[in-house]
């Protein structure tokens, strides 16, 4: 049984908890922690909307929670940025917790601050613990299952990965997050004023793929969020979205490394995409081109990624680690 | 620079050596063993069809092959049953090199002969060794891949694996194996002779995937070789099938654990195959359906499956392995 402690009762959270409780006998869930005053003190099973109490209380010290509850695993669901769970992922590992994150940019925390990747690296290998960012995509998608595709491969010239994700069964954060219903004038000012973000885990996905398959990066290129807009009229239970009128998101990547090899990464979330799917080119021999239809369903996609994983983390080397140290890869070449 | 030793020149032994000269320069080919009397004591370019001499010559002796060449790796590519190689790999474990084999049987040996398997996993421990069974059918299409592709579920209640490949595009002694150009009575007539044989590997892949997902087997059913009957004339460089004649073969497996879970494989080979796919349904939370059309091509995608299982192989703990000891995996539920 591995004694597990959740940091961050969000959506994400909740969803970790009930797949806990219906479909993961041997994870043990001992505590849980989450700083809205509206969820401390409270029983876990309210917060997430069981019908059943949990005889778990969310508290607001995580440093409390772990010297009483001692977790084999701290599951860190609270933010995309490695600046917020800096502190908390410290925190876990000086009590000697292994550590899972679905936090996009820990999936490759050295592009984004090497020194705290540094930082992180360092003390995990001290407390002999494991730290891991992982997920849905960043975590899977755009850099584990291609650079498995590849593996057949014994010459690889490029890969291609095209996410299309039809933003309509998504939760409404998510619909509003990529500027759905919102006209192009609009849209180019959230996106000025930083209300519209990029995806975060693109250049994370890239530089995964490329360490997996042994290339050095050279140059990369990322393009800036571009709106699709809608051609017929689009209804969700949050927002309608007129023709001309923005649907969604389109993002594109592309990484160069030695001798032409390339990966090129197309992402675009919108409302109303029809053929929404996961494809993956790879210009190789044998060529694999392989299509997942539709796509994944991303938050219990994400909520599967991470907490599969915890085995494997459990007994790999210390350190700060990437899901693609988790699987076969190939030496620099 | 990894040393590998080649036991086994033959057709994959052939595209192994070509692969690693074009594509694996972290690969140094150090000797290479065979015991035809065509073959030893013939430069090994020449052997296997290159323009140009490598400076190696085959040799017969596989103790003096190691002693002289002292590999980190053994590939082996002689067999697909255990028995066949089982000399080989105890004399390269005792050497102290580790081994990776297209072998199909030795992909999950335990159900083959459990005695063999445990001697070769005592030896490989005791010499700090790994012995690993690999290539793209077992250890890739069937297990490997469909257990990667459920690492987003939290619940997986069902798996589902479909393999078509069109045998116009193998080698001869493939499109004979499986008796392409036969009367449907001359087919059941070599199946009971066992000159037609069953897929080496299909329940090595289904014990593979049921262990990446934790499952305890409870039941397998394997369904004999059935014939596939051409519907339309079909040409292929070696053979000629009229409707009605054989075309390849078909294969089902379905192996049954708690709960009503289930595995199954269907495994068709003929030639002048349409719809040519590897395709994978994984019933569960989130459902995933992927596809990759058409199929990878099999000797090519062997030999990938192997070169590129090397370097973690060489890292991995000691012991007979499997493919999926080497990605995430789940504890037994």
């Amino acid at each position: 049984m591995i004694d597990a402690a959740l940091v961050g009762v969000g959506a994400i959270g909740s969803m970790v908890v009930r797949a806990i409780l219906e479909d993961y006998p041997w994870i043990d869930l001992v505590a849980a922690v989450d700083v809205a005053p509206g969820k401390v003190g409270r029983d876990l099973g309210e917060v997430v909307g069981l019908e059943e109490e949990l005889g778990l209380e969310v508290e607001d010290d995580l440093e409390v929670a772990l010297v009483e509850s001692v977790p084999d695993v701290v599951i860190v669901t609270t933010s995309s940025r490695l600046g917020d769970i800096f502190d908390t992922l410290l925190t876990s590992v000086g009590f000697g917790s292994d550590v899972i994150s679905t936090c996009e940019e820990l999936a490759y925390p050295w592009i984004v601050d090497p020194a705290a990747a540094r930082l992180l690296d360092d003390a995990a290998r001290w407390a002999g613990v494991s730290v891991l960012g992982a997920g849905v995509n960043p975590g899977f998608m755009m850099d584990l299952l291609p650079a498995i595709l590849t593996l057949p491969c014994t010459k690889v010239e490029g890969v291609e990965v095209r996410r299309v994700v039809d933003a309509s069964k998504r939760r409404e954060p998510f619909q509003r997050k990529i500027g759905a219903g919102m006209t192009p004038e609009d849209f180019r000012d959230a996106v000025s004023t930083g209300r519209i973000t990029a995806h975060v885990g693109l250049e994370q996905s890239a530089y995964l793929l490329a360490e997996a398959l042994g290339w050095r990066p050279l140059g990369m290129e990322v393009s800036p969020v571009e709106p699709v807009t809608a051609e017929r009229e689009v209804a969700t239970d949050y927002v309608k979205v007129e023709p001309g009128m923005v649907a969604g998101v389109r993002q594109t990547l592309r990484l160069e490394s030695e001798g032409g090899r390339r990966i090129d990464l197309l992402l675009e979330a919108y409302v109303g995409a029809e053929d929404e799917r996961d494809e993956f080119l790879v210009k190789g021999r044998p060529p694999v081109h392989a299509t997942i239809r539709p796509g994944v369903q991303g938050d219990w996609g994400t909520v599967g990624s991470i907490l599969n994983m915890i085995p494997t983390l459990l007994g790999a080397d210390p350190g700060l680690l990437t899901v693609v140290d988790l699987i076969p890869r190939r030496p620099l070449s």
